[in-house]
């Protein structure tokens, strides 16, 4: 269960497991970034019965961790989402999975991004994970230059493929 | 349970679930293979324990589908990992993400690898996804090229990080 304070410059920040009733605040999140914003993440009455069902899945899967960082007074200021993913390529690694990094547009540039990321990295070894892995858009070149300073390597092109959904 | 026929000019190949007898054929797969085998993937005997322990780790892990496609007479021609990650971002949506796609070398070219990508396109709404997603390493120039005829769109940069390994 992960429940750890961050220390950063401007006051301390808890990161825990992502509960029900932060589900609001981190949809908040994702309709606060321009590039989630363009692929539909808004916070619309309509979409919510489909958050709360990837929620439950999220929530259901020992796999994932969905995480926030909260202030002191329980305020939610960023998320990401961890994914545990065993593979046989590279002598057997596991990966730690890195997506849905957001922080809150007034809480950028003081330290929290980082130390969120630096955090899985550090603990990874506790996930059993022997290599952590992201991918960015190519849109986002402040954060690319973010993760390289984390010391994460731009090897790799990332490809997606969008499916039909059956209703 | 994955168990199907793909339809190849050269012929029919099976499409199923790695069983634990497929693992030494996977290693090869993976040593067969410059970038794989400049990041450690050989077919060593001190490293069979921990690749005994990461296919057991994925066998038992339910969001986990490795498989191997064969030809009719159970040789093992090609791999790919398929992960469900479900997800909050785009409006809830689950991912289907491919990893550790390896064609023996002396099948490339037939189609195979093409087919296994547009089976797990077509059958992601089966693992409830709306997306699929995948890396590929910088240097497989043609693989790009490969990813973007089957439809998929190379919008990200793929950052990995190595983490210390604790014993």
């Amino acid at each position: 269960m992960v429940d750890v304070t961050l220390t950063l410059p401007a006051g301390d920040v808890l990161l825990r497991r992502a509960l029900s009733q932060d589900l609001s605040a981190i949809v908040g999140l994702l309709a606060d970034d321009s590039i989630s914003a363009s692929r539909g993440d808004a916070d619309r009455p309509e979409d919510r019965v489909a958050y709360e069902r990837a929620f439950a899945a999220i929530d259901a899967d020992p796999a994932q961790q969905l995480l926030v960082a909260t202030s002191l007074l329980g305020e939610v200021l960023a998320t990401m989402q961890l994914t545990v993913i065993p593979g046989l390529a590279r002598v057997g690694s596991t990966r730690l999975q890195i997506e849905a990094v957001r922080v809150r547009s007034d809480q950028r540039s003081r330290g929290l991004g980082g130390a969120m990321i630096r955090w899985a990295v550090q603990n990874a070894p506790a996930f059993g994970a022997q290599l952590v892995q992201l991918t960015s858009d190519a849109a986002r070149v402040d954060a690319h230059r973010f993760y390289e300073r984390l010391g994460f390597t731009a090897s790799h092109v990332g490809f997606k493929h969008a499916v039909p959904t059956v209703s």
